[in-house]
């Protein structure tokens, strides 16, 4: 399967400045895309990034993306994404976003055998977390609310749509909220990330939150 | 599958005291109940409404329970539900919480078919929306960051722990964003209510959330 990964260099992760420093913010961005392309590899998928500006190491060189493809596209990420779709009968593509911390291979497999002329795991908050496309009649629209627009999209071009229901796919990594969720599940780079910083596990009002340290 | 499904009565719902009155929080909580319970049966379960008090119509009288059998605690939810986990090898028993407004067949016979001594469905925040308990030894513990109390109660029992990856699962209706997922992904009697009551959903920075038009 090929997987198409969008990351969006400027100012990623711009909810969480009230936590996160800009540098801060790319540096977490980078270690979620890592845990991300590496859940992708190990669901047998083919991950090629997909990023607005050719991606930089601190220094302003080339940064290592450990031998993933990079397709630049500077365009708004609809653009983009449906550039990279299946332009064919046949083809499949499945777009994963980069955020999503807790993504391993498990639920992704699950995503990529999932039936359908479109296979969608919604994110929390309507949108759309990762999606398989295997019909050429299908074009994304992320503005808004995604989900409900990729099903109407879906349903007036006659497409059937398979759902899949995943607590690690629906979780992007945008509010201070989300942050808990990458401690109390995340296996990966992220997670270590957090830890490092000085995050830790606070429970507030009955939720886990979390607090700073350092 | 024995499925116990505890059912605070007294104030039900306090945090979405800022979108809807004690009245229509009752009212919801018992339309969310419902459409649990349906899922339940519908997965092959048999459910058992776990009550802190008898179940009231709103002119006072004993509340329909459509052939539920009711069993009234007015202990703390870990001590009820204690009462009624296995004492026995062999026996199994499901805690499915009443707030699981996106709960249906399919996540839920996952859950029961999730291998281990202990299988949880993890909620947002931290919580354990549901479990399965197959071993006498194994208690519970709901006070604060549950989930991973119960992966703990687990393994220093010694006993096996299997989770389960359900959006529909993880999300208990708690706040007003949560009541935007039952619009997105509800289909029951929850989501009627709303639609009913004049919610409608709406759009805020880039997620979705419920404003009220009555």
């Amino acid at each position: 399967m090929q997987v198409v990964v969008p990351y969006a260099t400027r100012d990623p992760k711009s909810r969480l400045a009230g936590v996160l420093d800009a540098d801060e913010r790319r540096a977490f961005a980078r270690a979620m895309r890592a845990d991300v392309v590496d859940a992708v590899r190990d669901a047998g998928g083919e991950p090629t990034l997909l990023t607005t500006a050719p991606p930089r190491d601190a220094g302003g060189g080339a940064e290592r993306t450990d031998g993933v493809p990079v397709v630049v596209d500077d365009r708004p990420l609809t653009d983009a994404v449906n550039d990279a779709l299946p332009d064919e009968p046949g083809e499949a593509v499945a777009v994963v976003m980069a955020d999503l911390a807790l993504a391993t291979a498990a639920p992704l497999s699950r995503l990529f055998e999932t039936a359908g002329d479109v296979a969608i795991a919604p994110g929390r908050g309507g949108g759309t977390n990762a999606l398989v496309v295997r019909h050429p009649d299908f074009r994304v629209d992320y503005h808004g609310a995604s989900y409900r627009d990729h099903r109407r999209i879906a349903a007036d071009a006659g497409l059937s749509v398979g759902v899949v229901d995943s607590m690690r796919l629906a979780t992007d990594v945008d509010e201070p909220d989300d942050i808990a969720e990458v401690f109390l599940h995340g296996e990966g780079r992220a997670r270590e990330w957090l830890a490092d910083a000085g995050f830790e596990v606070v429970l507030r009002e009955g939720r886990v939150g979390v607090a700073r340290s350092d």
